[in-house]
């Protein structure tokens, strides 16, 4: 039996960010999940949303941890002789920076590429009220967070360097939802080229296609 | 929260029986599965079988269940009047035909046909001792019961009358697997016009590939 145990559903992006990194590090785990069922026909795909926190666990035997960047960390601090090497660097100053565009990631993409995921895919589906400043605001810094990315893309073709690293991997779920459900913010990505070039390369990974196709299996969390 | 609970994974044969009976019946219920992953590639599609028991229970806060036919009986008769009415009949005569067939599959296809999944799909990518005999002899018996099935879906649709119901559903998951894995026994159904005619028509119902799709997703048992 795995050691690594992870209780949540794949359908959440906290959970599939973890997901990710426990396949590229090749870990062995357990996933614990809970789906429910409607007995009326199946939500459709776009529901498959967490907009307000779905709960994840992480369990290895010594730890437990609920935080999915935290996890992410500390899956490729235990298993750093296994999987891919690159993802948390092969040295310090690889490792400094890899640290510094994660925290960018936690820091300015996550609120406003949440928000614009909760007000523009999920809300609309639950009748929910929307909060049109929130948005307006939110799409201004995507918008400004993005600039930063294109330009910094442009002399690098992964976020910490030239390599993909678990900075690139935390932004997948939410990307991947913006891509493929908010049109508007799909644009933002698509009018910058080295951002896209980015997207193309990371998102095309097999262990995040996986993930992928654990979410299209998993009933909507909403 | 759904009062009715499931636990095992979809790739089990007992469990996709129950699930497509839970789907058939639109009732609410929550799936709890633990899968376990691999740190190195996905093994492929066809490891995902059931050959030797995998854990199956239903609770629905008054029962506990482990059979899966008798789960699916229980679930029939707890929600008759919602879902597939049809699926346990609405007379008396219609219930009888539906349990004799329920019986049919359960004391002679199911033996057959579980033994061919077991040593033609599962054994040689296990690498597990072949017995020669036991297979010439289920390939014997298979052809015995579909020759009467061939006999039967001459005068009915269905197994059990003109409607699609338990007798049907529960043949789903074995032939399903026989179907894909294992070409000398499609072959059987194939050469079959009426068996063949009746397998399109129940595995192509929406609530059996909905399982399927859950099985694709779920990693092998083996």
């Amino acid at each position: 039996m795995a050691s690594v145990q992870v209780f949540g559903s794949p359908a959440s992006a906290e959970v599939a960010r973890v997901l990710t990194c426990l396949f590229e590090k090749e870990v062995d785990f357990q996933l614990i999940r809970t789906d429910t069922y409607k007995g009326k026909e199946r939500k459709p795909d776009y529901l498959k949303l967490q907009p307000s926190g779905q709960s994840l666990t992480y369990e290895d035997g010594k730890k437990t941890l609920v935080d999915s960047r935290a996890i992410c960390l500390h899956i490729a601090n235990t298993y750093a002789e296994q999987g891919n090497k690159d993802l948390l660097g092969r040295g310090t100053l690889e490792r400094a920076s890899i640290e510094q565009w994660l925290r960018t990631e936690s820091e300015i993409f996550n609120q406003p590429s949440s928000t614009l995921v909760f007000y523009l895919a999920f809300a609309p589906l639950k009748k929910l009220e929307m909060d049109e400043e929130e948005v307006k605001r939110s799409k201004k810094e995507l918008e400004r967070v993005l600039d930063i990315y294109e330009k910094r893309l442009d002399e690098v073709k992964y976020l910490a360097g030239d390599k993909f690293t678990l900075a690139d991997l935390a932004h997948l779920p939410n990307t991947h939802r913006l891509m493929t459900l908010v049109p508007e913010c799909a644009a933002m990505f698509k009018e910058r080229p080295n951002v896209m070039k980015w997207w193309e390369a990371i998102s095309s990974r097999q262990k995040w296609t996986r993930v992928v196709d654990l979410q299209k299996e998993a009933p909507a969390i909403a």
